[in-house]
């Protein structure tokens, strides 16, 4: 008997699970959308994962189908429920980090604080959100966007017209989510993984920073965080994981607004850029977790290895040349750096490759983060 | 542009390499000498590794070749240098470690300390060198030994006929190795990397214990290894790695002798059992590292996660049943331990995974450790 982990989808989380699946002994299956892509090493089928029949042939050679994404579609999922095939995170919980406007009506109902925040149907409807939450609000598209897509910023109930025009053509029809722009002092990511049988193990809640919509830097833990900040980031991931019924790794983001208040911004159900730090700062990866998690195996302890570890995304990469040519100098000025590549081509944007560091003065480690990832500029 | 290192070798030292490979976004691939084996995962071929026109097929889509283990024979290795391929570590340095009565006189010419022999072609010069050194003595065939096989301890002339009498068919001809049978209170392994350009990294020197001549568990620190001992063990391997001109992971296993000298036993040009112990508790591992050195990047540091780490090898694993049905109990009893399995059945002796813990307390450490790997038993 091999533990057998199918994951759907080529990219960099699928990739980051090939190393803790490879240590374990667990034989770790890709459906990757294309040939050549990050977890490619570990492709084992390449085809849509929007199409039932391709899922289903793939999920035959494994013991649970696990994602690099959130992007199956519930028939999709459905069907591998209906033919037998463990799925984690299922799609009852899968439904609410496909669904924005299901995850904050959901959230609402379990209690756990969150933005202001309607379904609104038309721009009459956002204009009196709008009016009420000081000439200001957030748009999204409750489906499909990541890392800043399907997101703005409006002050008129006529800016978001393309996307209400677009939800009419849609066959499923549906709301567009509003919300209350959060007066916040900073971001916050908490990590907690959930098996199955109902075993849940948190990571130490980390300070993210955004830029352009996309996460640039973790630091972990969150600088300042005492025990009562920790303990309500903790308890409302548990809250989120148990209420949704998660498997698996879930990422909730959060906002700490300048009143001190912590309000829910997204969910992921899978390893989350924010927990890349744990790959080297933690003795149980999210990556390790997340194959646990999924096989309801024990959970793996998440204490961490040093007082400090920084994240720095390399997001882009050289305009010129490829990320390998910028290793050699990379390596030699911060040896102390762990290096990440995802095996993609540089791209504006893109995230390509982050670096770790740990050690014992947060400023010295986020300096050696930074400076390291600044070579593959 | 991306690395390409191809390792001739499919077993668990080339698949534990994929872990860092993939991280750092380094092509790894594998000539395996069959289907299914440990490196399975990153095989791109399966072949003969004596067959000098498989290994070159398989050479020309990497950038440097290196190795498994270390049985790939001289001419197969010099073609390779003669198609313009690099090898690392190359056939001059390898053939040290091929031939042990080759090492044997060239650590004598560096005036390395080690034990006393002989290279002996009959039974009466064996006698002479066991009559001169107390009635008894290791004998070793010079080439073709690993974990054990191949050393037997003699008292008589007589006792290796059959060795004597299998060289005398063998084309290469050649002696026996007979060494001193050495008074040691314990045994060391001293890992050191060296990179073509010469630089060189050494990890903390660890104890080993053997068990029927097989690497059982290793503790790093050695416990009690002053700055001294820690010093001469590291100068020792930084010594061999210069003066074989190693390229890549090189182990130097030494007797700690109970008139407080060390003694060169064996040299491994590899990652090495006894440094498993870094891919949890340094911050670059073996195998890690290894790769940087073959590829002319720059070293990383070795420092280490916690003040102990403690490996211990699974050898031969359940009687009944496999090793994944054992995991669920070893996680749940022990979750501060890493479980490290290599896709292999289990088989009397047969070195099939190893667990890893660290911490602040040796006890602790050696008990998660060793515990862990008696659920594997």
């Amino acid at each position: 008997m091999t533990y057998r982990v199918g994951v759907v989808g080529g990219g960099q989380l699928a990739r980051m699970m090939i190393a803790p699946a490879v240590e374990l002994g667990i034989d770790i299956r890709v459906l990757a959308e294309a040939e050549g892509m990050s977890a490619a090493l570990a492709a084992t089928q390449v085809g849509d994962y929007r199409d039932a029949d391709t899922v289903l042939a793939f999920a035959r050679e494994v013991d649970v189908v696990t994602f690099d994404h959130e992007h199956v579609p519930q028939p999709v999922l459905h069907a591998l429920l209906e033919a037998g095939v463990a799925v984690h995170p299922g799609p009852a919980a899968l439904e609410f980090a496909q669904d924005k406007i299901r995850m904050r009506t959901r959230l609402a109902e379990l209690g756990v604080p969150q933005p202001d925040w309607a379904a609104v149907s038309d721009a009459d409807a956002l204009q009196q959100f709008i009016d009420e939450h000081g000439g200001r609000a957030v748009v999204k598209t409750p489906r499909g966007g990541y890392d800043g897509k399907g997101v703005r910023v409006v002050e008129h109930g006529t800016e978001a017209a393309d996307w209400f025009a677009a939800l009419a053509e849609d066959a499923r029809g549906g709301d567009l989510l509003v919300e209350e722009l959060v007066d916040f002092r900073r971001e916050l990511a908490q990590q907690i993984a959930r098996s199955p049988r109902g075993e849940v193990a948190t990571y130490p809640v980390v300070e993210t920073v955004q830029r352009d919509g996309v996460c640039a830097e973790a630091v972990a833990p969150a600088p300042g965080a005492g025990a009562r900040l920790a303990d309500v980031a903790a308890d409302m991931a548990r809250d989120i994981a148990n209420g949704l019924g998660v498997t698996g790794m879930l990422a909730v983001e959060l906002f700490e607004t300048t009143d001190d208040r912590l309000l829910v911004n997204e969910l992921a159900m899978r390893p989350h850029n924010s927990g890349h730090w744990t790959q080297d700062g933690a003795l149980t990866s999210q990556f390790e977790q997340h194959l646990r998690a999924v096989l309801d195996l024990p959970l793996g302890l998440t204490t961490p290895h040093a007082p400090w570890t920084v994240m720095v995304n390399i997001l882009g990469g050289p305009a010129e040349g490829g990320l390998a040519e910028r290793v050699p100098a990379a390596m030699s000025a911060h040896p102390a750096a762990k290096i990440h590549l995802y095996g993609k081509d540089p791209r504006p944007g893109r995230k390509v490759g982050h670096i770790n560091a740990a050690g014992e003065e947060l400023d010295e480690v986020a300096y050696e983060a930074r400076a390291a990832a600044a070579h593959f500029d």
